[in-house]
């Protein structure tokens, strides 16, 4: 099959597998905000036949289309392109099924980010669609914008990967760090999805803070792989999670052994060389760093550095929103740039204060 | 003076005096998404001189505009319209100066919201300007539509007003109201502004929860001014606010006597009458209660009610968002409305969830 | 059976089941800080054969017991007085069993709160062993003390139940009240146990505030009966809870029309009268309110009211944590009761401030 | 002046000075739980006249002593040892004072943290009794309890210092440590203070994460101090402090590179040797990493660690309440030391759970 091409001028119609999951409904929020795009099909497994405004009623007048069970020659049938923010598995099956069908499709899930049938294999499962690995694009926008173009299936990054990769690329791109990178990140509770867990219940999770899955953390590969890629040599990186207190957010802090000796000055040129033009990158001056109430509900990714002579470490920090540059948002920034329109198409209302 | 008018085809200039107040910068949050404004004026007593993009780097890149201090003069040069978003008594004095000026304003203080001078004096202080008070309108948008058009000062309402009285209007103005009605609310901390008093700091607040001011709060004339105005008879009420430890959403829990027995169709039936048509006003069925969350970040009004027949009460419920309906995207429906726009240019988005 | 007695000299051994749960490892908490008692059982059916230091590792090196699946035989041998803080029904058979074998049971579950087998029906199920309700002493210490010395079986109260009769009783004993009481409470979200249902992960309710079962509440019916015993008639209330975004306490917001024209200072004296010597109860001079963060961690009743003149209305506001207070520490106050030992055995420790 | 010893079997008047403060009211709280302890003298610069009770009233009927203004003399006069809790500068005079007076004192301030006057201006300011540093001995009992025993003058260390340097202490002891040691450190609020500055108000630090004075903060001269001294040689950390939105806790996360290929059983019986017998040191299986809800309200230092094999870097990390052992635990627990009683009277209850 071949890429489908969409007239820059038309109302696009979308899919949104998996409505009711937290990237599902902010892919709708944000859809509802762009002007070109018409959504065509939702869905969601747990709630079929139920209109989405009543599971969430903050869309109550502005969205109350009724939830579908997935059907692929339905959902094909009816739109040019489908998000499909789904479990994994669940996920693999449809999207195959889409892509057959001559859909593009930009899937939210971990399924086709590894390029590696045998990585995937040993973070997560055997794949059951090996094949179509090769043919998916890493979604991480500023990165892999040529190939995201022409792909027919965009896996679009984690959530921990966007901020940690965004942080380190001009480094590694420039052949700058040495040593292992440490990235220390903390993210909000909907990093991990609508869930009904007790570890994720308020009480427990409320007036605490945590690490989980040191080192052995699924997005670990996602990582590595992109920072290889990037370097062009193999890249192994500490990669410790830590669950905030907080709905929405990710701040990775990363310290990193530059090559040469560094200076301020030259690494802000590098940073800001290497995201010239790029419309959600905000790079701050040499010690200042981002929060992460700075890019809530926003597409941005905010980065600042410091460098510690004490020590000798470049210290680099992200802060996004999970959700928005961490998932949806990337997602549409990925879809206006399929259809040819700006990347900032639906992305541009800032954030909450506070 | 007379009145200005606009040319609804044409661009407006706005000022925002207090822009880095939470009210002040959630005007500019929403004006940034509204298509027909252009920001032209920006004050602060606190941070002149200072990019407003510095006090909240959220704004980065999307509003870097320097902050000046307050002139009039500049002012009522380089805007059409002025939102002032001030302290008490700072207001006054700048208020009457660009009514003077021919400049139309929307104040957010609690300057203009009484009529009666006495009323102001018993509740805050002596006013300043009490001949100004008989030609400021109650901005209460739903309630107040025709008089807001014309007026070339509009008094932006208290948040808990906005919330209690909308809930209540529809009942009082069907004269079914017996006895007090008790508004037992509960607000966001935002309700407070910007606030660096020991009370307000995270570590009091937090993990805590209190009422103050109870049968005392200043919002408590405002609230019967309104409901004494559509009963067409002097109306008391029992408001008792609370601190919820969230930023931002009011909810208000109020109990009411019914003089007949009520009917939960016939009382829905009469709010969905009383406010048809309106954009904003999100009217639960019978049973069903709003959430905070359900408007956090819109300029939504939701509405549910309950009829309890062990207690032959009803219950009303509101939920508002402090910060948009209870403040800034109550007078940029304000600044729709005077303009002859729709009422929903710039509030048409919807909420983060979650 | 006769009600066994103990030996005010001798340490005590005690049970725990349903040890982990919220309201059972609090009961752990406390019964570790108290010097007359022996934990000698702890269970729970989902964590058997574990330790109860590896399921809450704040336990470590203070309570390293292996946790048991429940044998009414074996908590009989082994203990000499049982907590029972299990799901309603588990808690029923379990509790008849150890009542026949001759233990005194602490039940902390709703099985045995309602005198009235017809209103448990009505409000839960067809209860199982009815013929239990009428020897079960309903555990509200300062109101029913001298039953509980002698009862076999105690239904301890539940969290909003003692808040709102505790801040009411005087009021109705001295039969004050006209018309409805509204009873306006917002309760932590321990109050609903360790509980893994989405409605309750933190994503959901941090940051946002609801009522839930206004009016229709399973709480509605153990205040009313409480009330109405002590006014000698019956007592209908509007009982409306709500959910806090935080672990612990209760804030009840109670409005009162007063029989005669009120008085702050009689009314003060009443309050003070009714709980004279009361070592949990902490009386406030009138218009002050306690906030839940007055008792968090302790097993406080923090009591304040005001009248309102404008309105005619007493505020009455209660403030408990709803696991000590309103669970835990009310039961081991019951506890030092049919021991004899002071009751503030164990109890003794104040708040976390904050 | 000898240093004064006292009989272990008799109550010590004991003063707390700055007694409003949260490390202040800790004390208090922690204090009216010992039983061989009389509080005798509670000071408060703001709110001196005033109950304590009045200022905190969940320690009301627990502890309603009126707050004095500090004379040294009348300090000196009434209590054998006092607690210090106050700003800098501050607490150098009085502390000088009673020290001069005969008076042992433990110190919650940073004054004379720090051996090295230099050092302390470095990081401070001009010392103003550089003298007194020598005669001054850091407080943290693990590692210096003989020097304690003795001292004058105990100065307690910084919660951070508390969690890194015990986290570090048994590496830097076997000298297993390569490279610099990152400490991504995360904090609640009550770390800093009871503050009234806008940036620590509840709607600035609610739902935000960020980062501060990375490299720069004056705990980093404080850890280094103790590593150096515990290593035997310089050692320079880079620590990276970070704030979270909860009242209570921290968090260190700590990357080391170890010098021979490192085991995890090797480590752990590292550690387990260094702290045999510690009543506060909670050594976690490897691999398994504490909370700071395990720890929350006591005196507890948590540590887990786990080595990963694929960056061939060792990961610690150790929780603590910042209010407990970061501050007034350990100074009560420094209070037991000196006196000769057990190190853990005052201090065993356990956490609040949740």
């Amino acid at each position: 099959m071949s890429t489908p091409h969409f007239d820059p001028a038309k109302k696009i119609r979308v899919a949104v597998l998996g409505a009711t999951g937290y990237a599902g409904v902010e892919l709708i929020r944000i859809l509802l905000q762009h002007s070109r795009v018409k959504l065509a099909v939702v869905t969601s497994q747990q709630y079929v036949g139920k209109r989405i405004s009543d599971v969430y009623p903050a869309l109550a007048d502005r969205c109350d289309m009724i939830l579908d069970d997935i059907q692929a020659d339905k959902v094909a049938a009816e739109s040019d392109i489908a998000f499909t923010a789904l479990p994994h598995e669940t996920s693999t099956a449809v999207v195959a099924s889409l892509i057959e069908r001559g859909r593009r499709v930009i899937d939210l899930s971990a399924d086709f980010r590894l390029h590696n049938p045998e990585s995937y294999g040993h973070w997560y499962h055997e794949h059951q669609r090996p094949e179509l690995l090769s043919s998916a694009v890493y979604g991480l926008t500023e990165i892999h914008r040529k190939e995201i173009t022409e792909a027919s299936l965009i896996a679009n990054p984690g959530c921990y990967p966007t901020g940690a990769v965004l942080g380190l690329a001009p480094l590694f791109r420039h052949h700058l760090v040495q040593e292992t990178v440490v990235i220390d990140a903390k993210s909000g509770v909907t990093g991990a999805g609508r869930s009904s867990v007790v570890e994720l219940s308020f009480s427990e999770v409320n007036e605490n803070f945590k690490s989980y899955n040191i080192g052995v953390h699924r997005h670990t590969p996602e990582i590595e792989q992109e920072l290889s890629e990037i370097a062009g040599e193999g890249v192994s990186v500490l990669f410790a999670p830590h669950l905030l207190p907080i709905n929405r957010g990710i701040l990775s802090t990363m310290y990193v052994k530059l090559r040469p000796t560094p200076d301020e000055t030259a690494v802000a040129e590098i940073y800001r060389e290497f995201y010239k033009g790029e419309p959600f990158i905000r790079i701050r001056p040499p010690g200042r760093f981002p929060e992460t109430k700075d890019v809530r509900g926003s597409n941005d990714c905010a980065i600042g550095f410091r460098y510690d002579p004490r020590t000798e470490k470049l210290i680099v920090i992200t802060a996004i929103d999970n959700l928005v540059k961490g998932a949806a948002g990337q997602a549409i920034q990925n879809l206006n740039l399929i259809c040819g329109w700006p990347e900032t198409y639906g992305l541009q209302s800032s954030s909450l204060i506070p």
